[in-house]
């Protein structure tokens, strides 16, 4: 059996969530997890329809990007999942799907206000969108430029990536992570639920306001502050 | 056998539904039901996956939030049940989720417009919308306070618990109870039928008017009144 | 056997095709069938879940909405389907939903415009939508003037209900009909699609165009009129 | 067994991905395949549920529109079918559907913008619209000019029916095609989700702007141009 087989199958369960949970069309959505001490991940092999996925079809890749195991091509986004695991040392999982409402926003270019207690027991913050990228770098090595992009937002907005687990890439789609598989899909669907109901919030008022601080500082500290009582 | 054994198995039914009705995602709700003879209430342990709930991993707690039996820990909105419960003694069940639309309406910071006889079969007035809590009150005990925020804001509206069983609490999300556990749910699954539809109608008509007193009246008492001729 | 067995059958599967078509909630729809030479016609018990349905609890009633049969109380809309059976002796299916879109144009008290082939393939006029009630019919027998509405309507509309087999009873909700309860239920279907559609395209195109007449005739002919190509 | 046979049972499972994938309600939609050797292709017979279809149903047409084999009455759609069989000879796939959000775009008689990369994984335009049919053409031989609609709207606007695989004809509904059956169901299915996408786009941001060219350049390449390296 490989040595990756347990980040293999942790790989396969987790994909096979996104149909499950509503995230993908066909194979529009890939997940990745990886194991720090072999400095790998495995991920999604490219364009193979979920039906017919198995633990052992997932490709195993090292941090810069290259195929260490598998005879599939990997998912096409695989430089974006390297580069982030590369330079975000704390997440073993990454998920990237183009879910409706998120993308809806991504498209739209716009952060999503955070306008609920739903958001503010996830982050404290809007959820982030970046700009597209320059022509030049999108014409060059584009999936490896997407991940700095993301990185880029991240620095340049003072984000910390250990708080604020998600992105939108303008244009494009979101990207979520986090400590295991489990936590970045479960952090998809998060995405997909604050999108749509912060979408319909500006149908429903297009001067609704934002959360008050109090609120988005005392949700999220019941879920994640030292002192949090959500949960076993 | 626990002596608190019915309630739990209530409870447990009626947090199973939820999922069932589209109302919930991951663990974002929780139902309680109350034996007022014994003075406390069965809830939903917290942050526990619908899938692993059992009857026995139900928490008993009395109407001061005291836990009264059970090894885990329960819902984070306890308190909120507790108050409620306490005030207000003839309602047996209550249910709290973040469903979609009535999550949106709670974050637009807006009553739910009474426009047809959908809303009027249940209620005879607007779906209240709580503003959010002063810092100093969500700095404090927060699920306490917003336990009051409840019962005031139905206190300075003049409105009876007993004819409207439901509210948005505002940034958060709605709240719904009843006579019995099953009862909050259907109402819980109600509210978000009728905050869909208020939305659509104000889409598809900005100036849309409200129901008139005649049918408000006419559909709440063929359902409710003392000569009521609804279901069996 | 009761004599009526054959359209306790029909109205039983017609009713069972409600939720399965997503077009109820809990209880809030209701089909009948009509044997015209009985003079009578099968419709769902008030308030019964359809889970608890049988072909047994059909309650049986006259055309001055008497009930001949059965030990439930039939629906509460009962006397609208006896008012309309006992006009319009072509018709021998009706249903009543509260279905989503159909209801949320109710509520805005504005017919459906027919934007396109999918609305002409049915019906060559707008869904109409008629006005609430005086409040001295709302306060008399409602259920009873309500078919009356719908016959005014229609009437003072120049509207014929073989052509034109869906209303919209403004702040209310849907009734469609049809020469059997299968037609009938499809036809709540239809409403229920093109209702979405014509939501959407409102939104998508404030100023989009009614549908050219030439095209209304078209498509309208070839499922309806004598030289009609659609089918078997 | 029929010669045909090979073609059947392809249209016929192609034809029920349909209703799987959400794209149909009752009877509005079909699919076709052709066997260019034979000259001929297999469709949907009219107005038989999915539920009742069979391989043996599937009626064999040649490509000026004469049935060849089958006992059905063939889709009333067919003569578009046969015409773009007929002129686009790299194509053994065609999809018609009044799928929601495609359909809401057509009624709306607008082009849909590219605004992200999912549109861009599939085509690098806008989707086209066709405007509706002068009132001569409707009224003569509709379905055969509804052929001649869609190829002059791509001649006059310069479109490559391999490259643009779709298109929504205005007032009515989207029609899409492929090498083959199964890519011509996947691309409606792709249209639906990118149009629901679009849709929610501009309501988020009336302003959005349209994907850039590098992007488009980029994601339709890296999925179709001689260098893809999407999938395996």
């Amino acid at each position: 059996m490989s040595k990756y087989h347990h980040i293999k199958q942790i790989a396969y369960e987790a994909n096979m969530q996104l149909p499950k949970l509503g995230l993908v069309l066909f194979t529009f959505g890939n997940v990745s997890t990886a194991d720090r001490e072999l400095g790998v991940f495995a991920i999604k092999p490219s364009g193979v329809p979920y039906k017919d996925l198995t633990p052992e079809k997932m490709v195993i890749v090292n941090f810069d990007g290259e195929v260490i195991e598998g005879t599939l091509r990997p998912s096409s986004d695989t430089l974006t999942h390297a580069v982030l695991y590369k330079h975000w040392e704390a997440i073993n999982g990454i998920v990237h799907t183009h879910s409706t409402y998120a993308t809806a926003w991504a498209q739209s270019q716009r952060d999503i206000p955070i306008f609920g207690t739903t958001h503010a027991d996830h982050l404290t913050t809007d959820v982030p969108c970046a700009p597209p990228m320059s022509d030049e770098l999108i014409e060059g090595n584009y999936e490896y430029q997407t991940g700095f992009q993301i990185l880029n937002h991240f620095q340049e907005n003072g984000l910390d990536y250990k708080e604020v687990e998600m992105i939108l890439v303008g244009s494009h789609a979101p990207f979520t992570w986090g400590k295991t598989a489990d936590k970045a899909v479960y952090n998809s669907a998060v995405l997909e639920a604050v999108a749509q109901m912060a979408y319909l919030t500006e149908q429903i008022n297009p001067s609704a306001p934002r959360l008050k601080d109090a609120l988005v500082n005392k949700h999220y500290q019941r879920k994640h502050g030292p002192d949090s009582y959500y949960g076993q």
